[in-house]
């Protein structure tokens, strides 16, 4: 122990010790890991005696993305993630991202390992019979399923009783993307023709289209499975609600499934309808995937990347289409290893994400790797905690897929043109960014790996590269048609979207 | 008017406005000039109304920068700044500079040009009086000077009266700092032995060490002058307190004044004493700056840029001894020309300050350069917004002084020794940063200038090109001793120190 | 000093004081007159130790009661009043006075003496200027003048310019509402004509009728004189405004109009004008007060009263009818000696200030009286305070003018007859109190005196006899006819009533 | 439909509602019965609407027993109950029945009939194996199983098991309190040394001393049953937690112990500890309650009262002493039938809980009667809803347990004796009331029966007329001695009092 612990003593020759130390010790006895946050007189010290304690102190360049580290290290890890900032503006800093993680239900009030309540045994034998009567299920499988560690039951209902599923983005990966059952690529058609619903943790908010038609049938009965009461019944009354551990009650449902040995007919008019959209879909993504035009497409960049992606590997997005775009096409197929802007929409999430993702990545599983698909919009929020990946020497590799803009932007030869008249203060558009910007040098400036990319060669050739090195982190910054919009939909995707 | 304005027509024939119109109309009738945001959906129409009727917008990369950039500009220019945010966390991350705008009485409630109102009359006379049996006396001129526009009358009053004045760190330029009258070089001495202090709209907050001993006389007799009567008797109890408008106050005080032609004999044993502590201090700075040691310290940094110096510039600060120290060699000859992190100590807010007064001063003076010394850690709160800076094509130069730290950080050679042994998530000091990282290359990603500089004749010579390019933002990294200190103080300077 | 508040000595022999003399002791620095509370753990010992040091502590019967006349104490004295309350429910009881009194702008928020600010002179000239000029001109005089002590500069202002005014409700008595030039009795008329209205600490809310037509002329020029910045310009764009201590402000004017003389014509058609409307308004009213009918009618009962009313008393008012056509019958001769609902409309503050100004009242000048005026239904909110009274023997009195509901009830034998069919918890109309009931007794439960009076010649004995017993409380229940309503306006009084 | 429904009709002749009408239908589906409130503008509308779709409208004399009233009418029927006020003052007179209605855990968001959970089924066999083990064994009874309608599984746990139990204050009658295993009267001793308790909906706040030591054994084993996960852990670490509807676990818990039949030893040393103490504990209280001095002390007026009280009434008590020696004498048979100050000691709540009571006994059990046990001080807080009370002519028994004072107060003679030497506003002692107040007045004063009672055969002969009169309300004032104190404690009762 350092002489700075010995403040004093007193009479009776009791040792004292220092706020600071007192503090970590605390957070230690919660089990507490990582630590994030922007130090400054007087919490300096506290970081300090964290780290002699054991506890991985990672210091950020803002407070706002320390913040968002230290949810997402909570919702990967189960244990709570703590963000340590000064008083003052450090603490207003650090809002968003607890707002963010409150809106992603991510407070972990409880430190005890959470108790584990079930479902009402009569109401699981209800919601049963709703599932056997229904003539074209569909199971929606949830961020809340992904938190209550359900992968393993919810898969055995999923295999034995033969039924589709839809993941939500955060939902992705606790049965795995390139399951057969996975009806993604028909995820319009499913939703609007279904006539049960199961919901795993999945909240009917906006992402859900708020379960109303013309998105779904008028008449569709929803059976909600969740922990928390307070979100059973909203936006739609449920015929069955399933109060309970979402893993515990998926073992309660399957215990009652499998009493009659159950499952939904494999060649059903509804397995056929759905797998007759996904292949007219998928064919539509892969015609746009295959163009040969410079500037890319999006669904060019996201095959390509696709192709190299890790089956093991952490993806985290934000974005506006490049969020939605890439989470259609990037496959996930493990729980928990998807990480976006959330409920929330929030931007600015994405290098805290995942700095939090490469450090339990690196003490759980070595070699594990961590994709952080960013707009270039998105990626301006938090920029500069590219120096806090290369200061750690996190092998985390960044795809910024650059349109020069939000939403959309201007080619350099447009913007030059637009500026012959006038001032750029006076009249750029508001949603134009700087073109051909070369983000990659942001990595270089720090010592990482940067790749500018106008092809699909050019990408498939550096993103090789980037994989290959796993000791330091990268940045590609991939160039795309500034204009480049997405295949045409059945409907508008987003009832709101994000930025 | 595009058609996108008409949305329908009544039976009547009524024309309808959209929302955004409404709202830009109403910003333009308050005469609002800038407008700094990030858009998404649904503001983005409202940044586009708003350029049509002539308002700039200028697009951020995050809403804290913007927010920083929209108070800015209402302290500049007397007019309200407006911060365009989308709901949620475009909301959530604007309240930084929300709080420090507060913090720093920025918040312009009302949109009339302000009423004037005066101080009583007697306690003008009281006031004098005391002023008059001054033996030590001392004005301390603050933010709420230059707010005021009190310029004019101040200097009046401080040359006709032959009186010492001490600026604030946002009250330097009121008087110019190298006024002879100026004893900032005495500042302590100043302080410690003053019988009399006028304060002209300057709190006694932690940057005034509340106005107590030991900083102070015990029997110190405070003048306040403010308007804002809450100000009034905080932490002190004045001997008289001047409530009103701060040009219209001393404009008073120096009407009675002028009646008996009173001035401070120049050759008190107080200016005496005052000349010799500034000499000495001087001295003890340039003895410094002298130094020809590589890395440079501070005060080599200091002068250099100093002797360069636009004697009309914006200088925009944050950090924590570039700041300090940056704020003791650095000179203000104008009012209203210097932004720091202020009251609030706020880090974050110098990019967006800086594109404020670029902003201010391309419209008002064009030529005019506006200078932001940055700390290393600061600088990396908002570094994106350099692409903004590019974007908008500001010419400001930012100086990044780099110790490889917050407060100090390690040299590459040691940073390297202490990672043989150890995994920098483990043993990495929470206070040290990436060493000999290459700030100027996030301004080279994006089209401007970039210098790394290590010696004093590379700074002059970095420093002279580019204020010579008035067409071109510019950075220079300016690689500094990592354990570099300040000079030995009499007291240490900050009662409470920011990052 | 008692033995309980020696609690321990310290090995040096220091004598340690209890907490709670800490905060009676503070307080009396402050020098607080007056503390208003319910006691229980541990605040019951903060009430003895303000005893000890000679502050009243009154204790009430709930903290909503309480806390109104804390505030009221504090309007009346100039001094903070304190609300001693436990934590939790007695905190969330006491925030109804604590709303109340900040809408009512009576937060002291600076204990010092405050510092007098004057207007700008140039403003002055030109205020003075407009009146002048004003052919139909109006003072408007309001509840910050009465608080600003303006009332010696605006009377001398009323009589040397000779022009007509009108009170706020509690601006009446700064000047007395039976000086000649009060034109309250045409109040709607002078409103509407006016072409140049001065408003001194009246601020133009739902009372004022926001400033707006038909109510007023659509060119009628504003001047304000007030002490808080944010109201100037509120609702209209006023022609002058003039910010500054109301009392030194009026000052200003009357220096600035002395220096020729001028006076507003006696004989102009304006005043012909206003006199002609006050007659006939007046004839309306008395003719409505000389109904014999029984029950009475509101302007029977407020004639009656107004002929016994000491022209010193407090005037204390609550309820809606009650309060708003008391306030034309019953005049003020002295400043702040009205206390009522206020712009926040708030019940169940009566008692409360009329327990504050008898204890004011008490200190200041014995047999000063305090008459409170009350709707019955607004009685009911804090009726239990009778108790207070009788108890620290205050002799208030009571008036509860008795409709049997909130703007109007039933008579005994409708209300019958109506029970005969269905349960009153079922078919009671929102609107209607039990009739006839004895509130009177409320009063004797506790040894005051009570009535119960129902003709013209017992309101008349009753009232003699109350106010001629210094000794003791008392009621008078006054019953009227339930559906009583008010002589018909030209336009609704108010824009937004009040209960 | 009244006309006034009828606001207007569009080209194609829909019918246009009020917003009152719209509001008033959406309570209606919410199955909401009972709206208390004070109308004014512009809520009289929804009052009205209100009634005509039958929903009842009960029109209270302040916003602060409004909600007290809305919020128990809540917990008794398990539908939301509603509270009608104006906007500003209305809302906030309302905000401490907001606070105390979250502090007792009555706020009922989800208004759907609750799902239901279970526990874990190995944590439920956990509990059971820990509550076989026990040689000490205690269950506690909370409101939370009242609540929760838990009675039926309870009780048959209690006598199965033959284990002793203690209610919480508004756990009483979950099982009778004159059930043999009740041992209350035993009630420290049993907290003291029991080694295993089971909390059923039970918080360990401070009415259950936090369940710390010395009132604990240091090694007792917690059980918690209960549907609040944050309840879980507090203050203690649990041997075992039961996450779910507090019903349906004490099933799971009662078929587990079923399959052995076990139950606990009735000639244990436990039980004869227990019943010895009880014995003891009661024979002490028989002694103080069979005084014959006068006035009568608190014991002799609760046997007094107890003898009389019928057996399925609601008990509505607050108060200090009253409220806790109350308790502990007068017997609930029936769950969720005792109403009182509760976890947060709100004063102010007993009129508006009776209302609520009665208004529920009304429509589901005629005859059935409320019983009103208030302190004089308590009474104070909204004794003006006596008026209410009359006028709905709802047969409460409000009995005032007056003794001149909070905690304690003066009689009559010394009250004047002390008033002799100074002025009741300078001297009053705070915790004094007016000695000898005539409560029973403000009754009669609406019309209700009124009783001053002295001696225990007053109170005999006048609680015997009110219960017999179903057909009106009426108020015994039982005046007592001023400085009556309870009976010797091995602790002090409360660790936290309440007024």
């Amino acid at each position: 122990m350092p002489d700075s612990d010995l403040q004093g003593r007193g009479e009776e020759g009791e040792k004292q010790v220092t706020g600071a130390k007192v503090i970590a010790q605390a957070l230690k006895e919660q089990d507490v890991l990582y630590m994030f946050g922007v130090v400054g007189i007087p919490v300096t010290e506290i970081a300090m005696a964290a780290q002699e304690l054991g506890i991985r102190y990672i210091g950020m360049r803002n407070e706002q993305a320390a913040c968002y580290a230290a949810s997402a290290v909570g919702y990967l890890t189960g244990r709570p993630g703590v963000c340590l900032v000064v008083s003052g503006p450090g603490l207003i800093h650090a809002l968003g991202g607890m707002a963010n993680a409150n809106m992603n239900c991510w407070y972990k009030a409880c430190c005890l390992p959470p108790p584990i309540s079930m479902a009402d045994t009569s109401a699981v034998c209800q919601a049963v019979s709703v599932i056997r009567s229904a003539r074209q299920p569909l199971l929606i499988i949830g961020k809340g399923a992904a938190y209550a560690r359900a992968e393993e039951n919810i898969r055995k209902l999923v295999e034995q009783c033969k039924l589709p599923f839809l993941p939500t983005p955060m939902g992705k990966g606790v049965v795995p993307d390139n399951h057969p059952n996975c009806v993604a690529a028909a995820r319009s058609r499913a939703l609007q023709f279904a006539d049960v619903i199961v919901l795993f943790g999945a909240r009917l908010n906006w992402i859900l289209h708020f379960g109303l038609p013309p998105r779904y049938q008028p008449d569709v009965k929803f059976i909600q499975v969740d922990i928390c009461a307070e979100e059973l019944g909203n936006n739609v009354k449920p015929a069955v609600t399933l109060l309970g551990d979402i893993n515990a009650v998926t073992r309660q449902l399957l215990e009652q499934l499998n009493k009659t040995m159950w499952q939904y007919p494999p060649d059903s008019t509804w397995w056929g309808t759905l797998r007759e959209k996904m292949t007219s879909n998928e064919a539509a993504s892969k015609e746009l995937a295959s163009q040969k035009s410079v500037p890319m497409n999006y669904y060019t960049v996201f095959y390509n990347v696709q192709e190299q992606l890790p089956k093991d590997c952490f993806v985290v997005s934000e974005g506006a289409n490049t969020m939605d775009i890439g989470r259609t096409v990037l496959h996930n197929c493990l729980p928990r290893h998807r990480l976006d802007a959330g409920t929330f929409g929030t931007m600015g999430v994405g290098l805290g994400f995942a700095i939090a993702a490469a450090l339990v990545a690196k003490d759980r599983s070595p070699g594990q790797r961590v994709i952080c698909v960013e707009g270039d919009s998105a990626f301006g929020f938090s920029g500069m905690e590219v120096e806090t990946i290369c200061r750690y020497n996190l092998p985390i590799v960044i795809l910024v897929v650059n349109n020069n803009g939000i939403y959309q932007g201007f080619n350099e030869d447009t913007w030059k043109e637009m500026l012959k008249f006038r001032d750029a203060t006076v009249g750029a558009p508001p949603m134009c960014l700087l073109p051909n910007s070369h983000y990659e040098q942001v990595m270089t400036a720090f010592g990482g790996k940067g790749y500018f990319v106008q092809t699909p060669e050019e990408l498939q050739k550096s993103l090789k590269q980037a994989l290959a090195d796993t000791t330091k982190p990268s940045l590609i910054n991939i160039m795309i048609e500034p204009q480049s919009a997405r295949k045409a939909q059945d409907f508008h995707w987003l009832t709101r979207s994000n930025m």
